[in-house]
């Protein structure tokens, strides 16, 4: 496959790459070569020319409440705790209905394809006949994702408090089926967050963990009564980060741990040493008022950071506008804390793309040997009255564009078209 | 014209109205009443009915740069100064070019029906032609404004520095062609801020002031750099505030003056006792760095304060993204200053509505004797399966509507259809 176009990507956070109006070679779905004439070899081959358009890695988005993205937008008058009792448990508890299931889930794949996003690490619910669903659903979409029923079995109400070792039974079954019958989709643990697991659930997770070689989500130090009620729960374990590593769940490379605003530098230190993903929700953090994670401090430190979504405790599954109010929250931050430079635009992009990639392999960039997966994308609407550089267009799609600036999508080399009709 | 509907709106910053399948009755294109039950005078009258959308004034936004929509988004990296004369400056200059002006003015005009603002105020370029003509785009459009030429004749780049008498004669000229041949377009004073008018340009707008019994519009206490630059230029006033007061631009009642982050008691007071018009714009003062305005202290003192957009400080005009901008920064706020309590939904609204509103007169609430202008909204997705209340929707529509979540809008009691159409 050959496109023509131009293409902007990130190779580092801060090296920022943009390559005008050059061919670009895909062989077997991943990234051969960029050309500026194109080499005599692939004469007779067909080009897909996106001429002004811009050309982009699709977004990879590594926290995901997939069940909620119905529920976006709601209740956020409150703060985390009543949040998840008042609003969103109730939701989750409907999964139980195949058909409510059926809908959200198509609904959720086709808005994760129409903005861009064509890998993503999901939390579902606990219910093992409406994941399964799911996972094959996405099977289906086109796009790629980490998948993971939700274990929790304390401190939960009744309709969605697990018997441990049925939870643990119907993870093992999903793991099996997702390893023997799914390409696209992957297994992976997802203990809802410590107040909601036992110390008995995260045990046999962290073992199920060893024997699947399988890697972790779950939610870090999001908010300070989170942070006292662990503590409480847990209170000859040092700190909330040993919660998770006592257990087994803090899986070396492997690990999605989101928010992770309120950390000691000791509990940086081990995230750092297990190559923990610390997943940055800026918008959730401001919609539930949990917090600024230190994002700035945390990449000087060499921890590794991406940019998502958090859907529901964020308002919009829409990557671009992530990477909108993570620059706008280090900024806001940036006034009082003066040393924490703010986000620059490059910086956010890799981020969102190569960074959160990393947890799939090689994906999120279009160097040499990567997975092509790509955004084809246009924002001109003077009619070429006022021209725009790349970088430019770039920049008015993060901040204002939405799913109908996006031409066309790949994954994994392939064109990828709206996964289902909704009446 | 009789509607049914789920009616939503705000009387007060503290009462927030629902009215379920009630019938409104607009007579004139006002407000005249709510029904449980239709009066049998009405019997014969056609209803419109909503069926479970919700209905809420339609938004208007009093700060905003019309000529910028076009460059939303772009030079977030730059403080206010550098990105004035990097980013705004050249485009605004593009407006000499009629062909230039008409296609953007429509796209403008395009993009404020598509998300609802059937009202705003705003700034046009500095060209007399230009401006005129998209006084009459609007006027045109069915949408109702204020609209200004901006004056600047100091401290601006060569090619948009005017001579102060031309400046105020061409101002003039069009206050009077305005005044003679507009219904829905009134004028309102635009310096564009102290440090780009002198004190003759000040004086002569001051005296058209009096003259016209005209609005006045501007930036106020925007950045620290802007307000250290504000006492160099004007050393023996006392505050940036008292500059506009003092060459008779802070009109009583008539004033609107954007940002105000940074403003010390004494004009707070001069502020109130005026009755200025503080346009806050939450998403502009985080993309451009500039800071955080105390919203809750001011609302406490009886400032009067709306929420704006600010285009293209900020990077979209949509006002229900405006509103969860100011909800999100003042949560972000309240994490460093527990006194200052975050800002409710419904109270956003009342400022993106009413208090907004209230610069046109009655408008921008269902209050009897208000102009009837409105959005009708809806954003069910599941088909009826999961039954949100209208207050539910009206969360879902502010987080993550767009556009195409709005099936009707009215202005004035008249149904508004789409102004322009464009290739």
């Amino acid at each position: 496959m050959i496109i023509k176009g131009n293409f902007l990507y990130t190779s580092s956070i801060d090296e920022f790459v943009v390559k005008e109006q050059v061919y670009l070679v895909v062989k077997d779905g991943k990234i051969e070569d960029f050309y500026e004439t194109l080499p005599t070899e692939y004469a007779e081959e067909k080009i897909t020319d996106y001429g002004t358009a811009i050309i982009i890695p699709a977004f990879n988005d590594l926290h995901i409440h997939a069940p909620q993205l119905i529920n976006r937008g709601v209740g956020f008058d409150k703060e985390l705790l009543p949040w998840l009792e008042t609003y969103t448990f109730p939701v989750e508890a409907k999964y139980q209905d195949m058909a409510f299931a059926d809908r959200a889930y198509k609904l959720f794949l086709n808005r994760l394809w129409a903005v861009g996003t064509m890998r993503f690490s999901a939390f579902a619910t606990l219910h093992k006949e409406a994941t399964w669903h799911f996972m094959e659903l996405t099977e289906q979409s086109g796009l790629s994702a980490y998948i993971g029923k939700v274990n929790m079995d304390r401190n939960s109400p009744d309709i969605l408090c697990e018997k441990t070792d049925v939870s643990l039974a119907e993870t093992e079954e999903l793991i099996v089926k997702c390893n023997e019958e799914l390409k696209h989709v992957n297994y992976i643990l997802t203990p809802r967050f410590v107040p909601s697991t036992t110390e008995e659930m995260m045990t046999g997770l962290g073992k199920l963990g060893e024997k699947y070689d399988l890697p972790v989500q779950s939610h870090l130090s999001e908010n300070r009564s989170e942070v006292a009620w662990v503590k409480e729960l847990h209170p000859t374990i040092k700190t909330y980060t040993d919660v998770y590593n006592e257990f087994g769940l803090m899986r070396q490379d492997k690990t999605i741990m989101a928010h992770s605003i309120y950390l000691s530098e000791e509990e940086k230190a081990l995230l750092a040493e297990k190559g923990v993903m610390l997943a940055h929700c800026a918008q959730s953090n401001a919609d539930l008022s949990s917090g600024v994670m230190p994002l700035r401090k945390n990449l000087e430190m060499g921890l590794r950071c991406c940019i998502a979504s958090d859907i529901a405790g964020s308002h919009t599954p829409d990557m671009n506008r992530h990477i909108a109010a993570s620059i706008e929250l280090s900024k806001i931050n940036w006034l009082s804390h003066p040393e924490e430079k703010a986000l620059q635009l490059p910086e956010a992009l890799f981020l969102a793309t190569k960074q959160s990639g990393s947890f799939f392999g090689k994906v999120g960039s279009f160097e040499k040997g990567y997975d092509f997966d790509a955004l084809v994308i246009e924002t001109d609407e003077m009619n070429g009255m006022l021209p725009r550089t790349p970088f430019e267009k770039l920049e008015q799609y993060i901040y204002d564009g939405d799913d109908r600036n996006i031409l066309a999508r790949y994954c994994k080399g392939a064109y990828v078209t709206k996964p289902f009709e909704l009446s």
